[in-house]
């Protein structure tokens, strides 16, 4: 059964920190063990991937065969079903249009005082992309990593994905072709995040590393950060259901196990102001529980993590949504923008009945990379902001330096900083 | 004396290829004595706070002496001397009405099948700012890490600062009075770092922390990522200069200490095509260094990690500016603008003879909190984005759930998530 919490009771206040303060993830014992691969990585290059992959994938690779060829991919994608890749296709299109609204545009301008400050993006130069291999080797995000970086003018992708004893998600190679990305390594784990960050004799470093992977993964990248950059440490899925009672049960509850099965640690949170709503919707995932091919998963994320809380008013959910700080939010009520306005944080929110979450996770064109943990706090979802990066510029003449160059000189000179004062100073014949 | 390399020689790759790969931070062995600062400081809040105040700072405080009073923070402002107050309000207005032009902008709109999509920024609750006590406690840095928060509209910005043996630089305290900042804490170190992140008794945890610090803060930073977010960890400060042999030796000669007088690890770097004026250059930094107050520091940074590299012709210097990737970068040639397009990878550019670093430094409005260490690779400099989220949100009727819904729950079908399937194929009826 999953936690039931009453905002008017006593303890609510109580039960509701704690329930923010749950940790969903394993804190597995991994970081020294991530530590040896990387420096081994480092060192022996190609050598020790090799290594790494004969020894946790069970697969024998050479120098040669790490890459995955053109022929391979090709067939994969020649063999998908007509109406998977008509699916896949209309995903890409969607998800290429929205994402090209994020592009940043440049800034120059010049001030009173006849200073030229300017703010220019760039695109990063190379990117490495984690694919996880396993039962969480999805194409959906192949496409959600790789199109913002295309859409970016990220000139290099280079792809990584485990092939544990040789066996590779197809639909996965099939994603990569339609992204356009054709430089694919079958390997993983920490030491294919050490091959990007690195490089190797086959494989030339990245600039930044971004995708899902597990605790090995995670930790890898936590440690390469500086020497590339990285994406947000993704954490277990959630889902918040903000829902009135005039809502379908069944619907909600399909929701809410959609996300359950992604993980055991993966959290559904109902909020209504209906209890007997919210019965119906226990029931009713008790119901459908029995129906999904992942029942052992879901059903561990729905006992150990779910929750379903009832509020005498839904006015008061928005802040209970603020705190909770979803990855993703549906708001299935009367008038969900009235609503949303009132929430700040949240990965991505769905608005009203007709909008299950997931139809963000595959075709709606936004991205279904989202900050989870309650990091929608301070972060936000993947976009083509995460493949630029900034370069300011200041063009002064020597007009401009006379009536900036004191004020300059003077803060230089409280900071202690001679240098500082001395390279202002100089050019004013002060 | 700094590295001596030519272009032209045989050995040139190899040499540079050891110049970008030098590492010029001390790794010191702090990772696990942060560990248990923060542990601890979670655990016992107020109490561990105080504790590793009075043994790390020498300063005994209490619950009630922890936050820094009104008073003191309009005392220490109205003691300015009248010209510093002038140059810091200065700068601040600069800065501000910079920042103002990199607020980002909503968009929401519908697509051709009536779905709604949109995309929404908010600024982030409450943020810390870490300043630095000691010779690097720069009044400048308050401003450029506070007023892109302020601007974004973070409500909330708690600001620490050590004060070793009671010893507060009072400017700081005046910088963060007109930046609008007044909760302050006398606290520094990991512990600080901790408090913002956790929370205490007395301190409200924030869901971002920014600001520089020494090994202790960058490990404590690193390690709270995930709880709170982070601005980069940022290394010692570096600059670039790429100068013909057209400018006066001395002036380059200034920037280039500038740069060294901040840090024994800090790198300055010159490219000029013109081996007469390297030595110019050279033989006035020996000349100034003797004049600075900061000699030492500086002397040692010019000679461990200086370098001054000749190139045949300055068109060879924007690909090996690309691989520095420096954090500042001067374009100190006739036609600056010509260069900077050829150029990708810098954290802020100054542009011509007459634009030294140390104008961005304190009075231009554009960031001085750039991305060191060849980050310029990946990232960017401090701005407004740093402080504010995007939450995407997306808005479906019945006749675009039927349009989009059979795609997702194909996808959800080749991926084997059956609950994703059914939370859309149960709203079409299917």
């Amino acid at each position: 059964m999953p936690l039931r919490l009453d905002a008017a009771a006593d303890d609510f206040e109580t039960r509701f920190r704690a329930l923010l303060a749950a940790k969903r993830e394993v804190s597995e014992e991994v970081d020294e063990a991530v530590r040896a691969i990387l420096a081994d990585v480092a060192t022996r290059g190609d050598a020790a991937v090799i290594d790494y992959t004969q020894r946790f994938d069970g697969l024998s690779l050479t120098p040669e065969t790490l890459r995955i060829g053109k022929d391979e991919i090709e067939a994969a994608y020649a063999a998908m079903e007509p109406h998977t890749r008509e699916a896949l296709e209309l995903a890409h299109a969607r998800i290429r249009s929205h994402h090209e609204r994020q592009r940043p545009t440049d800034d120059t301008y010049v001030d009173a005082l006849g200073v030229v400050l300017g703010s220019r993006w760039t695109a990063i130069e190379a990117v490495g992309l984690y694919v996880p291999g396993g039962s969480a080797s999805y194409p959906s995000s192949v496409l959600m990593n790789a199109v913002p970086a295309a859409v970016a003018g990220v000139a290099r992708i280079a792809m990584v994905v485990p092939a544990r004893a040789g066996e590779l998600n197809p639909l996965v190679l099939a994603a990569a072709r339609i992204a356009g990305v054709d430089e694919i390594y079958r390997i993983g784990g920490a030491q294919a995040v050490a091959a990007l960050a690195y490089g190797t004799e086959s494989i030339r470093p990245v600039a930044k590393i971004v995708g899902p992977g597990n605790a090995y993964v995670a930790a890898a990248k936590r440690r390469v950060f500086g020497t590339v950059g990285i994406d947000m440490i993704a954490g277990p899925s959630e889902v918040l259901v903000i829902a009135d009672g005039e809502n379908d049960p069944a619907w909600i509850a399909a929701d809410l196990l959609a996300q359950a099965e992604h993980d055991a640690a993966a959290q559904s949170i109902l909020i209504t102001d209906d209890a007997g709503f919210a019965d119906a919707v226990e029931a009713a995932v008790a119901v459908q529980l029995k129906q999904l091919s992942r029942q052992d998963t879901a059903a561990a994320s729905w006992r150990d993590f779910g929750a379903v809380i009832t509020v005498p008013d839904l006015d008061l959910a928005p802040p209970l949504a603020d705190r909770i700080a979803a990855e993703h939010l549906e708001l299935a009520v009367d008038d969900p923008d009235a609503m949303f306005a009132r929430i700040r944080n949240a990965g991505a929110v769905f608005l009203g009945r007709h909008t299950p979450e997931v139809i963000g996770d595959y075709v709606a064109g936004s991205n279904h990379v989202l900050p989870t943990a309650r990091s929608a706090r301070f972060s936000s979802g993947l976009s083509v902001l995460d493949f630029v990066k900034r370069t300011s510029s200041l063009k002064l003449g020597p007009e401009q330096l006379r009536a900036l160059g004191p004020a300059a000189v003077e803060l230089a000179r409280v900071e202690g900083l001679d240098a500082h004062g001395r390279s202002v100073s100089i050019r004013l014949n002060l």
